[in-house]
C-alpha cells in the first residue's frame, strides 16, 4: 500500500453500456475502447485499436465525447452519433449502446402457416379452453334467515350457474370480498382459475366494470426471449416483444452460465437477470396494448432445461455433470410472486416440462406445433435448431428424443457476418450466375449481416455454384473477383462496404463456413443416429418439422444441398419457426394442450448422445457438403459438378 | 400561524408505555399522569390526581424521575420502582409499565381432566395423525441408464416406501433439492405435508442431521392470546406462553375494533398488531424450548369471527351490520408468509371454521374438547364464557348454537377488583362464617384482585350467607363491619390494604355485582331460549360443559347458586377451561380432528339472538339470584334464607 495518499484524484466518470446497463468507472482522457474492455461482454476488434477495422463501432446515446475522424466510420453513421470506440476520448459521463445488442425487432416468431393449413389434423389445437375465465354473478343479498357468509353465497351461485364445485378462494381475494359483494347490490365479476386439481377464485371486483383477462406466453431462449401478450377471452395475441436475454452479460451459452452460477449469490443474479428480461417484455407489451399488469393472470413459459432452472432459481450444476440429471422435469405450478414477475398478485405460471438435461420445455412445447402428439399413425421427425439442437422422432404412441451441441451458428452467433433474424439481416440469398448475388433484407434497409436462413442459402448457393468444395474450402480461380484475404483467413465478398449498413465489406470467411458445417453435421448425425436407435431409416419418416430462429422462409432446397436435413420429398418438410413460443402460446390457450404436454416428461425416451460412441462416427461423416456418402443425397448428387 | 418562530423550544422527552410500546412525546416538568392521558388506553383515576386513590400506579422500568411521597404508595412497591403517575414529574425519557397489562403468566389454559378421564368415549381424540411427518429416504443415485430428475427419484421412493402418490413439491424445496440429494450419498430427510387434497414436500435436508417438526396451536382471544408450541412427532406440548392481545390499545372489545378498522389503513394496523402478538409468543416459546423458527411447519388457530377476520386481514365491518354476515366461515389453508408469521417459510395455517358472526372458531374448535362431535346418543350443552358468551346444544347428529353479549365480567374486565386468571388473582373464596373469608391466590402471593372463578365464589358466598339480596344489593346491618362507601357506591371489603398486593383495600361494589348478574343472566337466558328453540328442557341435558377463562377449579355449587348454570345433578357438569386452545391443539395433533371440525360451518344451525323478541323476557327473568323463578333452582331454594 502506498504510504502517502494522493491529495486529489482525477474525477471519476461513469460509462453505461446499453442494453445491459453495465456501468464502468473511468477517468477523463481514456478511450471508450479501454472502458469497454472492462465491461462484459467486451467488444472484439481486429485492428487492435488503430481505427481501421471498424469493428468497435458503438452508438453514443447520451453524453459529451471527442471523436477522431476515421475512414472506417461512414459519414451517414457518424451523423447518427455512431463512433469507433478506439477513436473516441471520454471527457464526460456517457451512455453507449452496443450495436450487437441493440434492441432489435427480432423476428424470432412462429411460422403458423402449417398449423393454419392443418387445423383439422391438429384437432382442437386452437380451441380456446383457457386456465381462467371471467364470470359475472348476481349474489343474493344475505338475510337474517339466510346469513351464509359472503364466500359461501358466491360458491353456491358458482355451483348453481356454472356447475363449479369446491371452489377455493385466494387470500388476496378474500380481503376484497366483503366490499366487492356489497358495492353494486351483489353484482360481481370473478376470475375463476382452473389448473390441475385446483379451482380457485383469483380475483373479484364489483359491478359492471370491465377488466381484461390476459396471459403471457414466453419463449425463454438462451440468447433471445420472445413474449406474446394474449387476451385469454378470445385467444388473440395483443402484442409481441423480444429482446436479448440479459443473462448474456454473464455468459453467452448455458455451460458458461452454469459455471458462473457456482459462486454463491450468482445463481440468484442470473435468476434476477432473466426475470428482469421477462418483466421488461411484459411491461413493453402491456404498455403497447394498454393492458394493466394486474390484468395478467397466467404465464406460460418454455425454455431449455438450464433456462427453466435459472428462471425458477434452481441449482443448475447437475445438468452438466454426468449423468446429467436436472432437479426436476415436470414443473409444479408456481406463483408469479415466488419469482418476482410483475403480473396480477395471484398470477400462476406454467413451465413446459423437460425430458432431460438437454431436451427441455422448448421442445415439449414445440411438439404442440406439430401433429406428433395427436397423430398415432404417421411417424414424424422434429428438429429444433437453436443455440443447441434437439430432435424428436415418433408419434402419439411413442416418442424418442436427444440433443446435440449444434452450436449457435444458425442464430448468427460466432459467425463474423452472422446476426439474428432482425431488421437488417439478409434472410434469402440467390446466386443468379457466378457473379451476381441477389438477396433480400429484413426491413428493406442496407444489410447488416446474415441470419440463419440467409447463411443456409449462401452456403447452398456457394456449394452448388462451385465456389466451395465439399469440405467448405474456396476453390480459388472461379470466385477470384470476390475472394479476399481477411484477418481471419480467406473470405468471400457478399456485399461491398458502400452498400452495407456498417460501411464495411460483408464477407464470409472459410472459418465461418467451417462452423456452419460443424453445426449442420451435428444436427444431421444426431438425426441419423436417433433413427438407427429405433430401427428406422429416413424413408419411413412421413413428415419432417423444422423449428428454430433461422428467420422466415427457410429454403428447404438449400438445407438439403448443405446436408442439414435429409434428401426427402420436399413436401414432407414444414418450417415452423419459433416452435417454443408457439407451444407456450398453445398451452396458454387451452388446458387440453397443457394436459397433452404435461405428461411428456414421463412419456418421452431420452437418449444421451454425449455418451454414445457411435455418434462420433456419424458426425465425422457429416462434416462434408452434403455428406461423405453422396448416395444419401441423390438429388444433390444429380446436379453436383465437382 | 405565528409570525415569529420561537427561537428555542423546550427539549422533547419520550415516554414509552409497555407492554404496548405506545410512545408519547412530552416536555420536562409535566407529570407522568398527563403524559399517560395522551396514551390509549388511558389510566383511570378516582381522586383526580391528588395522590390519594392509588389507582394510577405504574412501574418505572427505565429512566430518571422525581417522585413525591404518597400514603397511597406502599413502601414495598416504592422500593420496586412503582410510582403514582400523578405524583411523578418527568425529567428525562422514561419507559413505564402499566400494571394492568403487565406481562402476566395468564392461567388461561385448558383443563384436560375431563378429556383424560374419558379418552375411551372421545375415540382417537389424542391420536397422533399429524399434518406433516419427517420421512428419511435413501435416494438411488442417478445413472446414465436411469437419469430421472431428482424430484422424480424422490417421488418414486416416496411411493415405493410409503405409498405416497402424486407428491407436489414447494418451490423453496426445489431450490435446495439438487444439493441436498447429493451431499450425503442420497440420504435425505423430507418433511411431507398432507392437508385437504394436498400432498406436498415442504422441506428437505441432507443426511443424518436431526431437525425438529413442530407446530403451534393458538387461541386468538379478544383480550388474551395463548399459544402452545407442540412437537408434531409425539404430540407433546414443549412450551406455552400467553399475553394480552396487543390490539387492546386500539379497542378493548370487538365492536370498538370493528369501528376502528373503518378508517383506511387501520384494518392493516389491527392485523399487524395481532400478528405481532402471535409472533412474540412464537418467539418466546421457541426460545424457551430451544426450537428454531424454521422447525415450525404448521399453525392451528381458533378465534371468534372478528378475531379470525382481523388475523386474516379481512374486512370485519359486515359482522356487525345486519344481517351479520362474515366474509367467510370456512377458512382456506393460508401460508404463514401471506400473514407475516415467523415460522418455516413453507408453513401452513389452519383456522377453525366459524358458524356465524358471533359464533366463531373458538367454539367449533372447543367442541373437540367435548364428546359432542363423536357421541350420537346423549345430548350435551356447551357454553364458553369469554369476552362474549357462546353456547351449543346437540350431539354428533345435530348441533344448534347462538351467542349472547355476556360481557367480559368473568374475565375480570370492567370489574374494579376483577382481573384475569393470572398470578395474584384470588381464584377460590370460602366464607366460613359471616366474618371470616378464606381465599386462595394464584401463585400464593398477596392478592391483586379476583379472577372469574373467584368472583363466582364471592357472589355465591355473599348470596348464600345473606350479605346480598336476590337483586345483588347489600342488606346492610349483617355485613356492617365490611361495608364501606366507595366513590363507586356501596362496597364490601374482601381484604384490607395492608394484606393486598397494591396496598389498597380489595372491595367489590354493588355496581360490580350488578355487572356480574347481567353477565350470568345473559348466559342463562340464552341457554334457556336455545333449548326452547329445539323443544328441550334442561332435564334432557346429559352433560353440561363449561369453557372459559374463569381460572382453575370453577365451583359448580356457587355457579348454580348465582344462576349462571341450571340446577342439574352436579356430576353432569364438566369444567374444561380454555376449550378454544385445547381445540386448536387437538386439530394440530390429528387430521381426524381437523376433518371433524372442518365441516362444522355447514352442519351447525346458527340462531341470531339479536333479533329474537323472546330473548328480552328470558333475560329480565334471569337478572335475579339465582332467577326470578326460584322453582327453577330447587337445590338453592332449599337452603335459601331470605
Amino acid at each position: 500500500m502506498p504510504k502517502d495518499k494522493p491529495r486529489s484524484r482525477p474525477p471519476e466518470l461513469r460509462v453505461s453500456f446499453l442494453p445491459f446497463r453495465i456501468n464502468v468507472k473511468t477517468q477523463p482522457g481514456t478511450t471508450l475502447l479501454e472502458a469497454i474492455r472492462r465491461a462484459s461482454p467486451p467488444l472484439k476488434t481486429t485492428c487492435g485499436g488503430k481505427g481501421t477495422c471498424g469493428d468497435c463501432i458503438v452508438k453514443i446515446v447520451h453524453g459529451v465525447y471527442k471523436r477522431k475522424p476515421s475512414a472506417a466510420l461512414p459519414d451517414q453513421l457518424a451523423a447518427q452519433n455512431y463512433a469507433l470506440a478506439c477513436q473516441t476520448e471520454i471527457s464526460d459521463g456517457l451512455t453507449v449502446e452496443l450495436p450487437e445488442f441493440q434492441e432489435l425487432s427480432i423476428r424470432s416468431l412462429p411460422d403458423t402457416r402449417f398449423i393454419e393449413e392443418n387445423k383439422d389434423k391438429l384437432s382442437g389445437v386452437y380451441e380456446l379452453d383457457s386456465l381462467a375465465k371471467i364470470v359475472a354473478l348476481q349474489i343474493p343479498s344475505p338475510t337474517l334467515e339466510d346469513n351464509s357468509s359472503d364466500l359461501k353465497r358466491i360458491q353456491r351461485e358458482l355451483h348453481k350457474k356454472f356447475s363449479l364445485k369446491n371452489m377455493d378462494c385466494a387470500h388476496s381475494v378474500l380481503k376484497k370480498l366483503g366490499l366487492s359483494v356489497r358495492e353494486d347490490q351483489g353484482r360481481v365479476k370473478l376470475v375463476v382459475g382452473e389448473w390441475g386439481e385446483n379451482r380457485t377464485i383469483i380475483d373479484v371486483w364489483p359491478g359492471p366494470r370491465r377488466k381484461r383477462l390476459c396471459g403471457v406466453a414466453c419463449d425463454l431462449g438462451t440468447s433471445t426471449v420472445v413474449l406474446h401478450l394474449v387476451d385469454l377471452e378470445n385467444g388473440k395475441i395483443l402484442s409481441t416483444a423480444s429482446s436479448y436475454n440479459h443473462q448474456i452479460k454473464r455468459g453467452e451459452d448455458i455451460i458458461s452460465r452454469i459455471n458462473y452460477a457456482q459462486t454463491p449469490g450468482r445463481l440468484r443474479e442470473l435468476h434476477e437477470l432473466i426475470v428482469m428480461t421477462v418483466n421488461n417484455l411484459i411491461h413493453k407489451t402491456a404498455r403497447s396494448a394498454r393492458i394493466s399488469l394486474a390484468d395478467i393472470y397466467f404465464g406460460s413459459f418454455s425454455g431449455n432445461t438450464t433456462m427453466t432452472h435459472l428462471f425458477l432459481n434452481l441449482e443448475p450444476r447437475f445438468i452438466r455433470e454426468e449423468p446429467y440429471v436436472p432437479t426436476l422435469n415436470t414443473v409444479p405450478i408456481v406463483s408469479s410472486r415466488a419469482l418476482g414477475l410483475k403480473m396480477n398478485e395471484e398470477a400462476r405460471l406454467f413451465c413446459a416440462p423437460m425430458v432431460g438435461s438437454y431436451v427441455g420445455g422448448d421442445i415439449t412445447a414445440g411438439l404442440l406445433a406439430t401433429p406428433m402428439l395427436r397423430d398415432s399413425e404417421r411417424i414424424s421427425l422434429f428438429i429444433d435448431v437453436g443455440t443447441n439442437g434437439e430432435l424428436v422422432v415418433g408419434n402419439k404412441e411413442w416418442l424418442i428424443t436427444c440433443a446435440c451441441s449444434a452450436g449457435p451458428a444458425f442464430e448468427g452467433s460466432g459467425i463474423r457476418c452472422g446476426m439474428p433474424a432482425a431488421a437488417g439481416a439478409i434472410e434469402q440469398v440467390k446466386m443468379k450466375d457466378d457473379e451476381t448475388i441477389d438477396y433480400s433484407v429484413i426491413g428493406g434497409t442496407k444489410p447488416k449481416g446474415l441470419c440463419g436462413s440467409g447463411l443456409i442459402d449462401l452456403l447452398g448457393e456457394l456449394f452448388i455454384h462451385g465456389h466451395i468444395d465439399r469440405c467448405g474450402k474456396f476453390k480459388g480461380q472461379k470466385s477470384a473477383g470476390r475472394l479476399r484475404e481477411t484477418e481471419e483467413g480467406m473470405g468471400f465478398l457478399i456485399e461491398k462496404g458502400d452498400k452495407s449498413f456498417w460501411g464495411k465489406d460483408l464477407v464470409i470467411a472459410e472459418r465461418d463456413i467451417s462452423k456452419l458445417i460443424r453445426t449442420k453435421g451435428a444436427m444431421f448425425s444426431a438425426c441419423s443416429l436417433l433413427l438407427k436407435k429405433v430401427g428406422l431409416s429416413y424413408d419411413k419418416i412421413d413428415s419432417f418439422y423444422i423449428g428454430g430462429g433461422f428467420g422466415q422462409n427457410l429454403n428447404i432446397e438449400n438445407s438439403i444441398r448443405i446436408g442439414l436435413v435429409p434428401d426427402l420429398a420436399r413436401d414432407k418438410f414444414h418450417y415452423l419457426g419459433n416452435t417454443s413460443l408457439l407451444g407456450a402460446y398453445l398451452i396458454l390457450l387451452s388446458r387440453k394442450n397443457m394436459d397433452l404436454v404435461g405428461g411428456l416428461a414421463e412419456r418421452m425416451t431420452y437418449v444421451e448422445l454425449n455418451t454414445e460412441p457411435a455418434y462420433m462416427n456419424e458426425y465425422t461423416g457429416a462434416l462434408f457438403l452434403p455428406h461423405t456418402d453422396m448416395d444419401l443425397f441423390p438429388s444433390v448428387k444429380q446436379i453436383f459438378r465437382p
